[in-house]
């Protein structure tokens, strides 16, 4: 239970009766005391007078059919071919933390494979004692791990540094996704293999056609990075990376290479195509940092927003979104209803945790009037995340990948939400 | 990361090599230093060759088809009609502690109705100043929370009061799941309506045919009881309330009352047909206890299981499995390899949270030998799970709920485990 939340209204009995003498409230007791019982409550209703199915009917469980809006969603105009692209975490209608795997955003380099357990191998190579192949059941005799994080596309945001540009957060933040992972940590796998101290670095590669190799600082690779094969208890989704995923806790999304195959221990990175014509940021002199791993201090309002705009007029709102850092927990979320003039502090449903999402929400008695909608997130290590005027002065307007400037939604009286930019 | 796992061999660098020497481990490598490819990393791979499937493939995503096995099950032969029975989840082949949607099991009254979000209503009356009826858009206007809780059903692992029956830890505890819901304190609404001081209980009842009516205190209605419309993140499923349901924290599953259509507050319980016919223990005098609400203490090894056999023969082995208590948190669990004559204290993944389940794990060097696999769970009150001698002798041979004995599997030198009662 929170202690934290404080009502705008001075009674709490009352909290939606201003709403409902003002005429949009949607109780069907209109005054206090009275018992005015709904027609649907108390006239026949098909679902109270028959069985409903019985417990054979879905061994598998899906989502029922009126919330089959609640999808991922790709952008057809952004890639030339669907093999080599994304689709989008529809976070606009998700609440809490954890993201279902269902929901969870693709990115693919040259799609999804189907490789079965049986098929599967690891190996590991390079400058180890003894190089090794570990089959799928090799993995299961290890120690494992059970941690919560969130995994971001580099390219999340990516189209806002020229300008506000596609309507709604599941477009504009749902690169993102937060899974409780099961796996053996790496550093387990590499002491087996007996890595050596010339080892700095580690090479990762998938079994997929582009096999996105990236290249891993050897203190990352000994610190908390996963070798994992379940997300939210069950086994990985195919597209990502069914049996067996690279986790790295708070690194950009494509270093969590699925289908991974093989680690080679090296002295040097590879610099390959991966981390050298992707993932980089060119900065307005016109040269690239080389390397931009961790993902900075972020939020975005989830609701409302432009795919979740407000439908029962003034009064009581609930104002909600997630707050993520790939540097540590989340201390503390503001939000603006003034474009950035004023801040009040949002509650956090839970204390952040390293590298996973965090849900905010600010309870607000909304006067019907236009509203900019901001966000501000604060890590632990007391970063706080820019405004994009802030973000354009360091870095330009080159970039396309690691934008976590703050994002306004312009609410209009009717309920309605737009991206727009505020100067 | 986890600082309390220690290696049960001397170097962690052969934690596999004794087992590959032993002619059981699956490497290729067969010694240190060699450097043996495999040869499905180095010929040809079908799907290192081609495209896979683009991110229009899947809007919802679904388990990949090779795990099929690993779904919900009901047994035909437990209740005379599937509308008003149960299946159960595949707790053998999860991992970690959320339990997806998809695979969480189901208990149903009357079946498992379709109502949609539009036509749904819920009534508060009874000892109110003022009844109301409540809109699902007006749920969603109140301050919301977050909380991870285990679900149980009463009658999980109740076959075993007459002795080992069912083969499997999906089908003698898989009653069970484990969400993170989003909802709306019940006190929040009570005090929305204006609850009296008259108002000792509140009777809660659901919009399917059989309504499961069921009697809560007053104290823990305005505890920790939420009014949930999210379950990890997305919308419940059909199967679990669609689109609002109580969760009612370490207490028994059956007053998670789903698609919950009114709360009656009053000043003494109804006794109902489900609370009177049902989910009362009887002595063994006879006599039944009227209200056994909270879940105790209680604990399983999922992993080896008779649904999950030891296929590696002897050398590492991971022991697994969940406990959770209705009371609290989960403070230490202890695994025994010979039925319950010593006992090792195993690593919680996580330190174990309030009335939420909690993930333990063993690593061991097994020899090869039988085992009589039991774990034994404790919580923040200080509550030891018991025997099921130690439970009989309080409860007898009466009961059908209710049943937190210590579970046996007995694993045989092929790996295969069965379901077995230890004296």
């Amino acid at each position: 239970m929170s202690d934290t939340f404080e009502t705008k209204t001075p009674n709490r009995r009352a909290f939606l009766r201003g709403a409902a003498t003002a005429g949009v409230g949607a109780f069907a007791a209109g005054s206090a005391g009275a018992q005015t019982p709904d027609p649907l409550i108390t006239e026949t209703q098909e679902w109270a007078q028959s069985f409903g199915d019985g417990v054979d009917a879905t061994p598998y469980g899906l989502p029922i059919k009126y919330e089959d809006d609640v999808v991922r969603r790709n952008v057809e105009w952004l890639t030339a071919d669907t093999v080599s692209s994304i689709n989008f975490t529809p976070i606009h209608a998700l609440d809490g933390t954890i993201t279902p795997q269902g929901c969870a955003f693709e990115r693919h380099h040259s799609g999804a494979i189907e490789l079965k357990k049986e098929d599967y191998r690891l190996m590991i190579n390079g400058l180890v004692d003894r190089p090794l192949v570990f089959t799928y059941a090799d993995l299961e005799r290890f120690p494992r791990e059970n941690h919560t994080y969130f995994l971001e596309c580099a390219a999340n945001t990516g189209m806002e540094w020229a300008g506000a540009q596609l309507n709604g957060a599941q477009f504009t933040h749902g690169m993102i996704h937060n899974m409780e992972y099961t796996g053996v940590p790496l550093r387990t796998l590499l002491e087996e293999a007996g890595y050596e101290t010339a080892g700095k670095w580690v090479y990762v590669e998938g079994a997929d056609a582009s096999s996105n190799g990236r290249s891993i600082p050897m203190e990352k690779a000994l610190d908390d990075v996963l070798v994992a094969f379940k997300a939210n208890g069950e086994a990985l989704r195919k597209e990502h990376g069914y049996p067996v995923r690279l986790v790295v806790p708070g690194w950009e999304g494509n270093m969590w290479v699925k289908w991974i195959r093989r680690i080679e221990v090296m002295n040097a990175p590879v610099e390959s195509r991966e981390e050298t014509s992707k993932y980089t940021d060119t900065l307005a002199n016109g040269i690239s940092r080389k390397w931009t791993w961790e993902m900075d201090a972020k939020s975005v309002v989830t609701s409302p927003s432009p795919q979740s705009p407000i439908k029962h007029g003034k009064g009581p709102l609930v104002i909600t979104g997630l707050a993520w850092s790939g540097r540590g927990a989340i201390t503390r979320v503001d939000v603006s209803k003034d474009g950035g003039k004023t801040w009040e502090t949002a509650r956090l449903a839970k204390p952040g945790e390293k590298m996973a999402l965090t849900r905010f929400y600010l309870d607000v008695d909304w006067d019907g009037e236009d509203m900019f909608l901001q966000s501000r997130a604060m890590d632990e290590t007391g970063y706080v995340q820019p405004t994009k005027t802030q973000l354009r002065e360091v870095r330009g307007l080159n970039s396309i990948y690691h934008n976590n400037c703050i994002q306004t939604w312009w609410v209009r009286p009717n309920g309605e939400a737009e991206n727009v930019e505020v100067s």
